[in-house]
């Protein structure tokens, strides 16, 4: 079962993808810390420094501007997600946050898919107000 | 059953609560507009004019810059929220979304939990990106 989140951005597709892959940016929005540029490939460790998290992606496709793919979670319960990246015109993407691996018959899927739910909405909201106005403050906001 | 979410809003409890209350201040955050000021036994008419909906809410109690409580949804399928604020200082509140009354035997529930969260944690972070930086364009980001 899967989880798909959409939002549209006021930028460029270059811009929205470059706020993941680039380890400059992340703490803009989301993770605290990115270890290296995304590339397939390639495992990088994000850290959560408000939430005491740390977390580590392995990015398995990169499409420049256009989708990115990693796997993240436990061994048994590995999920993938793919973030896709549609220009509609110079200064407007469509962002589609889709991660997949959640097990129907997972007595705690109501829950898990709830609290991903809130992640990736809480993440996109705080991406568009970054790019779109330069807010950074918004990150640390939920209270968990 | 119910869905909570919880949010730190670095603005004082009175400005959190007025953002919903004062039909003037919803629109930078929520709902286009709201027909009149939120008081208890009102039944209050909110428009969404991107998404093309209309809602109608019966508020049930309010206790001033503490908690709102109101009912929405079907006849058969009414939900009451209650909203909480918690000043935990002059500068900073928490504020609680508990929405209760989710069937735990309807086939939809998953999909009803997860959009209601999606809303919640949207609203939220609009709210906290309005009261603490005056960005109030995020609103009509979310595409569903």
């Amino acid at each position: 079962m899967n989880n798909v989140t959409t939002f549209r951005i006021e930028s460029p597709a270059h811009d929205v993808f470059e706020a993941f892959v680039d380890p400059v940016k992340i703490g803009n929005f989301w993770f605290t810390s990115s270890s290296k540029r995304w590339e397939a490939g390639k495992t990088i460790a994000l850290t959560y420094e408000e939430y005491n998290a740390l977390v580590e992606i392995h990015v398995t496709e990169i499409e420049e501007n256009r989708k990115i793919v990693f796997l993240w979670g436990e061994m048994e319960d590995e999920h993938a997600v793919t973030i896709t990246f549609k220009e509609q015109d110079q200064a407007s993407t469509i962002i589609e946050v889709n991660e997949d691996g959640f097990r129907e018959n997972d007595e705690a899927l109501l829950s898990k898919i709830v609290d991903n739910k809130e992640g990736w909405v809480f993440m996109l909201t705080c991406l568009k107000a970054y790019l779109e106005c330069g807010v950074t403050q918004l990150r640390t906001g939920i209270v968990k």
